[in-house]
């Protein structure tokens, strides 16, 4: 790596200026209120190093509602908490199907094919559920340490409205508890579960919290290993093959970083050894991620010359 | 037709006695503890003809579960309160998969392939809610004049268990309100959708409510025009058609009638111009269909020399 | 059944009348040249009845490219010829799915769902390959003996046409041979499945092809027992449960008999017990069918006031 | 990276060491019989990286069938010949899938999925196809530049045999061609890729193919950029979402590189900057890839510490 500090300011700035000129054609998420009333011309970017600079531009310290993005974050909390029997409830394939899709797992037993479409998600969620007395408490205090950040909180706004629309994710846990792969009830599963995806982040603190999976498992801000190694390149690899639901494919091959992308419009990768990045702009493309998100992640790589590739 | 009384009881004797060797290799439906404990060797069936004779053997008076024969009934409740309108909502094509499949619906923006598909039962049960103020009122007091017999009733602990065990039916209806193809409360469609299913009937009530759709939708006790011609015309095509899942061709291959069973063990068919005839013997063939019931209705046409084909 | 003889010929009169003024919307099939050029405003209809009676109106002497219709006298000589080790090779269920489609194949180890998809049609096209020195001669010589016409010829026009453009139906062919399901060469089995398909007639000859599957498998014009009595029943099944790919359910619902359609613009039909019909308009509603055939024949039982239901 | 010469050496010695003591469950390939021949017991591996030094151990310098690995050689080919053109005939997402379905295509207009999984392998050949006057010849200069080893052909004994049984390939070639994503004849491009696939190249021979996707695209032997830096990225990101079928995703979690595997037992992965690396061991595990082989890359990269991830 060959990219110092002054590039990549630069190289971001650069991303800007190209970016602004745009016409962007994707639509804002509307399902629910709360996200259709977000401006869809928010746009900001933040990359934090291994060294601890940090380059950013734009609406980077706006909170957003991190929607899938949080998966990552709930599947490394299950990781920590019980280990590889986890893999016996959820695959590590990617689905080649749409994120909400029902028809895989009625080829699979009830097995989903990755802890991040829905349903795969719902069984995480569920095994938190089964793991903490209180799991909404503990996924704060997770993010809190992970983050050293403890204002993080959830939006109780975007989660109501998330349960009062969320007939498919219903549909989803019914399902998998139809099939014996949901040990509680449904309803306090999905409680958890809209939470998680309401919590609001900025692209700021989404790169500090992702700085641990390119550091080898460490927390860059005390130095402590909250994950392992190993931990740590699976959930990258995940990232990687299953992060952009039918486009994971399109963004290794644009991108070529591990990511995970969220219908709040935004974005986080990470390149191993070297950096956290999260980008955030509401227009998402047909398959549901940030349309100038994935422009911004793409020329990045390019202009930096360095993917894991 | 050349059959005449003293044939039919002749042929159904044939029939008891034949199938009486038979050793059955099905399972009886288990998945609720209500009829998993029915016993195996219940077998009954009984013939109602158009000039009011009747032909039966066996436990042709003894009530089960009708379960899933309900749902031509509640269609047809359904098809005399708002008409043509249900097909917007509805398919009327076979389905090529199982009964209580969510695949095909995703590839169909929520419209259930036919109404004797689980998605499309509730669909059908939703009409119902949105159409009377008391459904299960009204659909007993469907039966009642249907049957001329007011004894029918929902059993309540078969209706209670299912519900208990029913997440995929609670996953069907929440995936059918994601795309707005339920107009009420999930809980209560479900809760009238149990109690429809729950009705306890014998192979004598069946075969008097069903020979409707063999006289042109007359009801034979009153000589009272009940469903139009072509409101029957069409259940009865869709029986045919759908009527036993995956296994509606070989249905109508083997026997050449319009027919539907349940998993409570009961098969219904219908000869239009001439008689309805239902059969009960609870252990299921591979398929969810009674195991004798399938080959006693087989014997039936063959033994007569005629179906509809 | 009370129609008498002047009725079916005033039926058919007003049947003729009434759709004359309807808009087609429908599109002549186009994937061959020789079927693109036939003209869309081609219209006839022939009914033929157990008394040897013939009723018809417009273009109903004309012969046209009977395509998919041909299956069913393809199935009927398999039959006849092998029995019922047929059903070892081929399934029949409806398939839900596009007449050509490869997928269900796929699920299936190779056994196509019914003889009336083309990957069925190919199984069945390969018994006779396998049970016949001359495949085509023998097919030739059964239509003769059907129809008494010995008329009735392949069109090798259509057929080298057919062959030129085949690709799916290669692909299908040499997807059963993956599966072990074709014995014969490639080549030599689509050579006499797209001569099969080539075959013209006329309404009024499909009408006298079919009575046969009304009159209990026997000949009308020579009083032979050319088919068994379960034979015919199985076919009409398979007719009315599969005979018009994914609008079986549709036709059954709306005409009430069983039937088979071409991409020609033919559908013939059959009564049992009472007619055969063939009606021919060649442009196709968007599931391949002939719009203005499947209305008349719609006509026809709502009119005469009798379906198999 | 922290591993050094002696590292190396010492951790291929105790994969070797290791493995050797594992029960092996997997089957040859058997469906041609060339393959089936091939003895159970070869095991050998070959490790290359980017200062020229190589590691090796066991039956590393023995040629075998290399299959579906070609597939990235004649991806690169195709992509150095035509460029993005390439991209608008063939996707590149994870299919979901078996590597020989044809379902897939159905869904997606005859556009395959990747270039890895069989129909997206025969558009790439078609490319040659098309673009060389003897695309055979053309492709082996390919791999004599690329390797600098003009010792490497085509086995054609194994070629004859692929293509006596490719009834599958032949009907992904023609089904593909009935979507008009196919320019020459069946024939002449299944000849060209049934030869493609039976190129025969030890493990050292891979490995040093290889080499050219772990150094930016220049070639190791000569520094000449033979690929470019992005032509690299993206074959290296296809191989790790779309180089193992529907095992991609559990190879990118255990493993942590881009790889392809073939069913003669071979899988090569890359280190993008260290490293190439080629393994040999016929048995194969339920979804087709090499089961030592997938465990010995899954230790090289755990005894290392080092992943892409």
């Amino acid at each position: 790596m060959k990219v110092n500090v002054t590039d990549y300011q630069k190289i971001l700035n650069q991303i800007q200026s190209e970016l602004s000129e745009v016409k962007v054609t994707g639509k804002v998420a509307s399902y629910i209120p709360e996200l259709a009333k977000v401006p869809a011309d928010k746009f900001g970017m933040h990359l934090y190093n291994l060294e601890g600079e940090s380059f950013c531009f734009g609406d980077s310290d706006a909170r957003f509602s991190t929607q899938s993005i949080s998966k990552v974050l709930s599947l490394a909390l299950a990781m920590k908490t019980i280990g590889g029997d986890l893999w016996k409830r959820v695959g590590v394939e990617p689905s080649g199907a749409k994120f909400n899709s029902l028809s895989l797992l009625e080829d699979n037993f009830g097995i989903p094919r990755n802890p991040f479409i829905n349903a795969g998600a719902l069984v995480v969620a569920d095994v938190l559920v089964s793991n903490f007395s209180n799991p909404k408490a503990a996924f704060l205090t997770f993010l809190h340490e992970l983050t050293g950040d403890d204002t993080i909180a959830y939006d109780e706004v975007v989660a109501a409205s998330e349960k009062s629309e969320g007939y498919r994710n219903f549909a989803l846990a019914n399902y998998l508890k139809s099939f014996g792969n949901m040990e509680n009830d449904v309803e306090e599963v999905l409680d958890f579960y809209f939470h998680q995806c309401s919590i609001a982040m900025s692209c700021k603190e989404l790169a500090q919290a992702f700085i641990v999976f390119a550091n080898q498992g460490k927390l860059l801000h005390s130095d402590r290993q909250f994950l392992t190694g190993q931990q740590v390149k699976r959930i990258n690899a995940l990232m990687l093959t299953c992060g952009f639901y039918d486009e994971a494919g399109e963004f290794s091959f644009e991108v070529g970083l591990p990511g995970k992308s969220g219908v709040g419009g935004g974005i986080v990768a990470v390149h191993p050894n070297h950096y956290a990045v999260a980008v955030w702009s509401p227009p998402l493309n047909p398959k549901g991620n940030s349309e100038l998100g994935m422009a911004a992640l793409e020329r990045l790589t390019t202009l930096t010359g360095y993917s894991i590739f």
